[in-house]
């Protein structure tokens, strides 16, 4: 049977890493090395402390362009009464940035004189008229910089542990630097590992799987100041891993050796560390990500890139990208600020209410990624797909609500701290939609981006839109909810999920809805009667979904009763998973928009038309977040570009349904 | 006379340039590249939406080490009453990511099943055992990644002008691209010209100015996503001026001529853009930087690199270096962000408690450079040096205070809007000291930044730093105040300043005051009584200054009257200030302590020794941001470093003086 991890709390994996480092002197500054200062200067750690060589100015330099002069010689001077002084022994033109001549204490400025030939006439010469006329008398060292006014030679101008940014490089040449000591960028050589793997442009069967995790741990470490090595994808192989990870530890100060850190028949990762050197941990209680390793490797090379080393430590990075994503954050990131002498990066954190229950097993630090958002007053955090597969839940998280051990989970309404990923003013500035999805939104995200506004947009069917709504935790919703009564749309399930909240209706869409099925249509499926023949496995939306609701209210039309459809009870939640379920074959139709047709290659059968109308709460209406959005409504570029997708009609494009 | 420049208001100023850019053109995204999807496109701004060619996963794959199965054939099993299924028709073995079978549904784990043999007992086979013992139903779809679970082919995966950070390198490799189109990077020539300018490295002569502008604005233009090329320095020659920025017009997309952008005699760049182009603004109502160019020059040449374009935006940046650098970020960012296509930079902006008055300029926008800290609930915002030519100021800046035109300025204890340049987090880490500067801070500044704290030291006086303790405006003071009446030190003054405040002194050092001279002591100085020969210039410390009282305090003991002392109206604000006054030649001598007379490498000769104490206010006493700065007072390396300074005794350091 499998061999089990033994997951330890995540502080304890932290600890027993960094004695380790600490005993083979691997918890510091790797090394020191001395680069041009120059703009590649740039985002490098300083090594040591910056004290300036020389001053700046390095002599009492003139502010302006004027003359220098004694200031006593001006006592006195007015308007009725102006002090004439002999240019040459009293007063010196100088441009600004030369040097105060030594019997001079300070400058007036050239629009502050009046020039003077030898018979006292007024001149245009600037420079060296034969005496100037001052009318106010002058403080000493005015419009001077004093010789050290900037930098005095000596003093810190930069500490150690220091990222540089543009302007520390300015400080850094104007006290007398050419070159800077910096920490030399940690090695990590990254090694992909698999037999499934295949590289990024292969030609796909079921069963291969792209090797992008080595592209983002790179990135990742690329953006933290590292230096990073991306190894060829190593087969399943305990002798092969062990060959490259021995070669890898010859060039490298990390390795990351990644996916095989399970307990399964072909993860090797764990006894590849046990071969090579000491394994301090294997599974720790995090999720997602907990079967990581962390251990030391030995050097076996003569050629050690430093020979006092002879220990390099090593990651067995989980292999679902999520897991591989936060593997680096959370146990590389503070180790390469080691390794640079610099801070550890840290999140900004704020409060915010949870959108939905986030059940969490009660061992685990778990880390839910979130989109983050500012409805009205509230700051909310929606979590996101939990799935450590589900790489583009990274992509649109705003943040990490982290789930503490010893916490079974958090209610929706509950306050949670939630490390930011962006900043606020970005956070401000994003539309919060909710509800039903609809393609139109990916094109109205996109078109909003453009405007500088931020559209994310999560589906929880048409109902599940309006209730958020009623709750305050969006700016707007997607819905097209049928009566099956009236045949009208939207109204008046707006009245019964959000009583006494005052909205405006916006049309969106006209959009055909029909049958996805397979190319071909292999089993001939023309119509909703056909959905009872026993052969036909159909695949419905989820309860609450406008689509449901269209399909009862027809079948209902037609008399047919749901118990004769093969798959009406299944479920899927958008769209678009309605049209993978046919594409895989798993299913022979479905119903569903024809866009989502059209996005996997699937035959579509048009049945009927429907209307997608945007909900908004009266008290966004005039807000300025949303005034971009109303904007594109009524844009050319983003008709057309809706108009371009198969089974849309926009003529009803921003015709008012109801305005409270 | 001068030519005067037409300050316009800073809207009006970016209004005229992007129009001119519009009718240009050049008032949106220059170029577009595709480039391969590696870790050097992290920071690239993509040019196109990225949309996905494939699904991930690709097919139903299997999230565990397990059998699959159909969910069906588990209905009904209990622990006491298992299901077994044959391996082979009913049940295969995959691992995690493996493909799902055709005919099966779900997965079960191998942790949830037992293998048996041909004759029904338990075996340790794990994939090809004879036939499974299964003693839990299992939900449909259960442990299966199906098709499309994090990406559908055809959805949005990236949109147009996102800043690719790690993770979406990833979900676009998911997506099935190997290469991605972003916008090509603006090339900015940057050109410095002023015939006083020498390299970095040169040897200095009075007048000669260190050329580190075109570091500063490279690296920020790097930093925004732009190629900057520097161009050695030009001497201030109209013409050869025009032929570089001829040259750099074949080449570049934008132009930063730096200095001579004002109205001095050898000002020539206004001259340069009329002669090559169009001069659109000459003056910008902006503090610091308000002598700025905008406008567009011509490319004559056939080899343009886009024939399309013949005109070239060319911006005239302020020599001052912080004006400089103000000018690229007010100017160039968001032009950068336009041809990238990317939003512009925003700094985070929060609401201040202003420490000192401001005074403005009420007809310019004017930027304050500030210190921010946390002191107790309020957030101060200390503004730095006005100087345009401090650059250390922009250093130690932790953000700007913007005073917008139509405002004289604002009083102390105002609330301001800042924009910060570090995070909240930074912020919050940052420890405020206030009072007499010694050079002990500047060490200790160093030591607490490899603790993970900053120390942001200002320096009034310590009269001056008990004030600022009373106002709760930072969370500790140096001083050394001497009481001429006792002969003690500070008490009696924490008394009168911050009366009903209780507060914690602990002896930090004492040190060595004397007097610093120049070089061989020509003027023979060894005593206060020598001050008062009618050849020493001296120079005094600003009035409340410790070392003031001090010296007030033995002329007293010693009868010599003040008016004797030629200078000692005369006032430095810091030791450093002293000792540059003194190694310029400007006086002769003034009081001060060892290590600023070591610093500049003058002479010193004692006369008294004083303690210098650290003031806390108890309520930050216990707080955890002051922890490591008490625990340094007993680090012995710590205590090294000062005694290494000339002049300090650390024998005292920690000690307790007085505990309320």
């Amino acid at each position: 049977m499998s061999v089990y991890l033994q997951d330890i709390p995540l502080p304890q994996a932290q600890a027993r890493l960094q004695q380790a480092l600490q005993d083979a002197d691997l918890w510091r500054v790797l090394g020191i090395e001395s680069i041009p200062l120059d703009e590649n200067a740039l985002g490098r750690v300083t090594a040591e402390p910056i004290w300036a060589k020389i001053s700046s100015p390095h002599y009492h330099a003139s502010a302006m362009d004027g003359f220098a002069i004694r200031a006593v010689a001006t006592n006195g001077a007015v308007p009725s009464r102006p002090v004439t002084l002999q240019v040459g022994p009293e007063a010196a033109y100088v441009d600004t940035g030369d040097p105060l001549p030594d019997w001079a204490n300070a400058i007036i400025p050239i629009e502050n004189v009046e020039s003077l030939d030898e018979v006292g006439h007024v001149t245009t010469e600037i420079r060296t008229p034969h005496s100037i006329r001052i009318r106010a008398a002058v403080a000493p060292w005015s419009h001077v910089r004093p010789l050290g006014e900037d930098i005095v030679a000596t003093q810190l101008v930069i500490p150690a542990g220091h990222i540089l940014r543009p302007v520390d490089l300015g400080a850094i040449a104007a006290a007398g630097h050419e070159q800077i000591s910096v920490a030399r960028k940690p090695r990590v050589a990254i090694l992909p590992t698999g037999t499934e793997l295949v590289p990024l442009g292969s030609n796909l069967k079921a069963g291969d799987i792209l090797e992008y995790n080595s592209l983002v741990l790179a990135a990742q470490i690329k953006s933290m100041g590292g230096e990073p090595t991306r190894c060829p994808i190593i087969k399943d192989d305990f002798n092969l891993i062990c060959d490259r990870v021995q070669e890898a530890a010859h060039e490298s100060d990390l390795i990351l050796l990644n996916a095989g850190s399970s307990a399964g028949a072909e993860d090797f990762s764990a006894k590849v560390v046990e071969q090579l050197g000491q394994l301090l941990v294997h599974g720790v209680a995090v999720r997602p990500g907990h079967p990581v390793i962390l251990g030391l490797v030995k050097r076996t090379s003569d050629e050690e890139i430093n020979p006092r080393k002879s220990l390099v430590p090593i990651i067995g990075v989980p292999g679902y990208p999520v897991s591989a994503a936060l593997t680096v954050d959370i146990f590389v990131e503070p180790l390469l600020a080691q390794w640079l002498g610099r801070r550890p990066n840290e999140l900004q954190s704020e409060t915010a209410t949870l959108t939905r229950k986030i059940v969490s097993p009660p061992g685990d630090d778990d880390y839910v990624r979130a989109a983050v958002g500012k409805v009205g007053e509230k700051l909310l955090a929606a979590p996101l797909s939990r799935g450590a597969g589900v790489i583009t839940s990274l992509v649109q998280a705003d943040g990490l609500v982290l789930i503490p051990r010893g916490i079974q989970g958090k209610e929706a309404g509950e306050q949670v701290k939630v490390h930011l990923y962006r900043s606020k003013a970005e956070i401000e500035g994003t539309i919060f939609c909710i509800g039903s999805h609809d393609l139109t939104l990916d094109l109205m995200s996109q078109f909003l981006a453009e405007h500088g506004r931020r559209l994310v947009s999560a589906n929880v069917g048409s109902q599940g839109g309006l209730i958020a709504l009623r709750r305050g935790e969006a700016h707007l919703a997607g819905s097209h909810l049928l009566n099956p009564e009236t045949g009208e749309y939207n109204i008046s399930y707006i009245r019964q999920y959000m009583p006494n909240i005052p909205v405006k209706v916006i049309a969106l869409v006209g959009r055909e809805q029909g049958l996805l099925v397979q190319q071909g249509n292999p089993k001939g499926i023309q119509s909703l009667e056909d959905l009872t023949k026993p052969q036909v496995q159909f695949v419905n939306r989820q309860r609450g979904a406008g689509t449901r609701v269209l399909l009862d209210y027809h079948l209902n039309l037609s008399s047919i009763r749901p118990e004769r459809i093969v798959g009406y009870s299944q479920e899927e939640y958008t769209h678009l998973g309605v049209a993978a379920a046919v594409a895989s074959g798993r299913v022979d139709c479905g119903l569903g928009i024809a866009a989502a047709a059209q996005a996997l290659d699937l035959d579509f059968i048009p049945l009927f038309q429907e209307r997608y109308d945007l909900v908004i709460p009266k008290q966004f209406v005039k807000s300025d977040l949303l005034a971009a959005l109303f904007d594109l409504l009524g844009e050319r570029d983003f008709r057309e570009a809706v108009s371009q997708m198969r089974g849309y009609d926009v003529s009803m494009m921003g015709t008012v349904i109801l305005e409270d």
